[in-house]
């Protein structure tokens, strides 16, 4: 038999066969219907209304969310409708699929919600004597799983709030497999996720709704670790010298995190026993240090690390203060110190699926630089040193409020500073715009030298550039420079090869990309084939957050990626002194 | 292309076609070749002799297997061997699939070994500078495992072994994806398992060599928890008066298992770090109480119980005392007060399996009793009480050196004793003897009453059998006949129509099958029908103990029962008043 599903009120009609799912047909239609709960008639998120056609008898489950949601009777779960006639539906708005934008900026990456953690509000069966099922057997058979995992600590919970009829109860299921918790009455709608950046130099922290994929809030500040050490390196340094450094490293992470998860859920109303995971997205070293594992093997040849995927963690074993039985996981770390924050970057960008050869650069203390062909994926890392951050620079600051974050040339520079303060210094995109025009009134030769023989360049009344504050640059420049032509050379392309770079980091679009060519930073390509792509670290945590498949996906990609390793080349030398000098590419 | 694969010295011929797996032909052919590591070329069981043909180039694992083995160069891993050509090659007995029987007695069933803890000697690889593999990935690419779920403390050690270059470790590997241990060294023939039955009065426990199956030897003591009752009821009692008395109850329990397991480890010369994995069959009762899980629920009607299907729990976080990362696993509870001695003893004697309807009887403290009909598999149980141990009677005793477990008709009863000792009491199958006999001398009626108006019947000189010891056998065989009538009743079926009985429990052959229809405890059936399968729980616990697939097996089969209560049932207390005269059925 064929039959016609007519969607009102577009009047769009589907053909349909005898006893074919409902959901599944409008989904073969292009209609992204949810399926939340994968088909089990559990989250009640994909309800239609039946305008005209059969409507089967509801079923317990139906008939409570019905309730709940505040349905007429002509509702029925798309997923557990079979269709056995014609039919004529509409479909809420509420049951499309809901879709998050990961990156805030450069392109648009939409992910389907899917969180490891997911919520569902249930009204609890009473064991009877004909049928005396076990508490747990109860639970599997309202979550409509098998073999669940649920701890003795739960089952106790579970057996105290059955044996006092409370019966409405809402689980907290992770992974479709093990119940994180069990919180009484309907909690639905409290279920929140923490993503989490971690860089050497700055923290950032955003509150995340986990069944809307709504970005709440977040909070900015410096890394802690900063007091024992401006760069990896050097708290790699401290870290080994003496077994409690590292504990002090991990304590003093860990309890920024902690005030700052605590700051963001005060201020949103948000009880931290609702926040059921979070995700970390740190480069190697940072993600070492959080669990507390040994960076020794990173302080030395051959640098490897100590994992790169793990499993997820108990929240509470590490340290955080957060439910009590929620999870962290952290972003895959790649190889050697191309840790968590690229393969986020490279997941939030959608990187590997790009057709054509693509470059990722991460601009931080670590260059991370990463070459996409039509069938290699191959990443290298260059020390390019804290001189971008605005560290290690006489007048150099962070990007905080008063930095110059930009100049133009007129007669005077003309300086913008960050939040339109008073100028406090200069941060890193600030320095690149300054240099390159310093170059252009040739105030500086390519060499790097100051021409006057005098040994700053005042900048404002109280700011300037230094020889040494150039030399500190030429020296970053060059270790990035180095790497994308040692990243193109082993693949054989050329720069006109590129169909595109993506430039992640805090440098946003603050970022000149006329400047950064101009003092080679970035070879000289066409301008628009440069995309500033933002914090994707931030935004990759914030993917792998809100989609399980996007875990998948990141943990096949960095199996797949090969290691440049810079060091060891014979070919490194010689391209990182003719990278020294001020020169496009 | 068609080859010729020839298996000497029989000179059996094999057909295979280009490029397939030497393996999987054996396979079809009915030679079963072991696929301990699922063919992943990592275990080395399935060496075979390449005597003619193609002897493709050893890979390295497969040179350093050869190596340990002492096999010279003509052998390859069946698993890897992709047939290219004519061969003739002979099979070493040792890389045949090595079958356990599972029952000690009544029926064989042979089970594959595949424990859940395995282990592989490993030579690890140090990362490289051009390859600077994470300590995770190394592992995962040396047990070609795909997301290997790894401990943060394993990896610091494995950090330790890899930075002194002790590159030969052993990897205790559970479900081929998480590693339980890494151990110095070739230890893969140091890996041991505990089953456990434990039963309300008597605990067994067994010490098994996980890569052989063998049962290296057992103990068995009385079940500690004794002194705070002698049945499980009046051990729930305990339980649930006050909190601490649960506690009690699972201390007890812990401290005889851990003692028992000391012992039998000291007598083996076995060290406890050795010892991965424990599996318990035990009554729901006795499961809870070792989980220290409330009991209350078994308390009370409806006599549900906490759990049935239970996750792997950590021995240590248990409080076992064997190695610390080692798992322990129960045999799922059924139903209600059916645990998983039950399931246990289904698996063990591959009772679903039969083909035709089966009885099969647990005689415990409870009795339970399952049915398998074509379609159907029910269960019930029954409080027979302690008198089939040989408890409440007035000259009762455990099944001790000295029990009297048999008694034959002459002019004076012929008696015979556990270890021909000097007889202290009267055991279970020892009293149902004795009954039968005096039925048949007529000096007590079809009623119970001791007929020449004595209080008691002498037996020997100091041991007699009192009314009251009469009436307390009365009830527990009425106990369980009432049990079989419900059961056979409710399923419509005859007692002719059963094709057989499995009687499970510690009785074992010592029961008088005879005699135990003639007081009307068992059904008047073909004497040939009635199987003894011993300790079944003890077995079952073996299985699951050595074979992945058997918990498969007894999960996917405890979702299949259904539960038969008697105490609801209408028709309970008619059966039960007609089944208290001794009399066959």
């Amino acid at each position: 038999m064929a039959y016609q599903v007519k969607i009102l009120p577009q009047k769009r009609k589907i053909k349909a066969k005898d006893n074919e799912s409902l959901v599944e047909k409008l989904h073969e239609a292009g209609i992204n219907l949810s399926t939340y709960c994968n088909k089990r008639g559990l989250c009640g998120k994909c309800f239609v209304e039946i305008v005209e056609g059969l409507r089967p008898r509801l079923g317990k489950r139906e008939k409570f969310l019905l309730a709940h949601k505040g349905l007429n009777k002509n509702y029925r779960l798309a997923c557990l409708y079979k269709i056995k006639g014609n039919l004529s539906i509409t479909i809420p708005e509420e049951s499309i699929i809901q879709e998050a934008f990961i990156l805030k900026t450069g392109i648009q990456i939409p992910i389907s919600l899917d969180s490891a953690v997911k919520k569902y509000h249930l009204k609890l069966e009473k064991p009877s004597i004909v049928n005396p099922y076990s508490i747990s057997e109860l639970l599997e058979t309202s979550l409509k799983v098998k073999d669940l995992n649920i701890s003795l600590e739960q089952l106790k919970e579970l057996q105290n709030i059955i044996a006092q009829s409370k019966l409405f109860v809402t689980a907290a299921v992770y992974k479709n497999r093990e119940i994180l918790n069990i919180e009484q009455n309907n909690t639905v709608n409290e279920n929140f996720g923490i993503a989490v950046d971690l860089g050497t130099t700055t923290v950032v922290v955003e509150l995340v709704n986990l069944n809307t994929g709504e970005s709440i809030d977040l909070l900015t500040a410096p890394n802690s670790q900063l007091r024992y050490g401006s760069d990896v390196i050097s708290r790699i340094s401290f870290a080994i010298t003496e077994q409690k450094n590292l504990v002090k490293l991990r304590n003093s992470i860990l309890q920024t995190l902690n005030q700052m998860i605590e700051k963001l859920l005060a201020k949103n109303h948000i009880h931290k026993s609702h926040v059921y995971e979070i995700v970390v997205a740190g480069n190697s070293s940072m993600n070492h240090i959080l669990l507390g594992l040994p960076v020794k093997s990173l302080a030395r040849a051959p640098f490897h690390s100590v994992f790169s995927r793990l499993t997820e963690q108990s929240a509470q074993g590490l340290g955080f203060k957060i439910n009590d039985y929620a999870k962290v996981y952290l972003s895959p770390n790649i190889k050697s110190f191309v840790g968590g924050d690229v393969s986020a970057g490279l997941l939030a960008s959608d990187f590997i699926n790009r057709k054509g050869n693509f470059l990722f650069i991460d601009l931080g203390t670590n260059g991370e630089i990463v070459l996409k062909t039509e069938n290699r994926l191959m990443v290298t890392s260059t020390a390019a040193g804290p001189a971008f951050e605005g560290m290690n620079i006489s007048c150099g600051t962070l990007a905080l409020p008063g930095a110059i974050y930009k100049a133009e040339n007129e007669d005077q520079f003309k300086l913008f500073t960050l939040g339109n303060k008073r100028a406090i210094g200069i941060c890193g995109t600030g320095l690149i715009d300054l240099i390159a025009l310093l170059l252009d009134k040739k105030k500086i030769s390519a060499k790097g030298s100051i021409q006057d023989s005098k040994k700053r360049i005042p900048i404002t009344e109280n700011i300037w550039i230094t020889q040494k504050d150039i030399r500190e640059m030429q020296l970053a420049i060059a270790a990035i420079k180095t790497g994308i032509k040692m990243i193109l050379k082993e693949n054989r392309l050329n720069k006109e090869d590129l169909d595109g770079i993506f430039i992640a980091g805090a440098f946003g679009n603050y970022l000149s990309i006329e400047n950064s060519m101009k003092i080679g930073l970035l070879p000289w390509i066409d301008e628009k084939k440069i995309v500033f792509i933002g914090n994707s670290s931030l935004a990759g945590a914030r993917a792998l957050l809100l989609s399980q498949p996007a875990r998948k996906r990141v943990n096949a990609m960095i199996k797949r990626v090969r290691y440049l390793s810079l060091a060891k080349n014979p070919r490194f030398q010689k391209y990182f002194i003719d990278s020294i000098e001020f020169q496009t590419y």
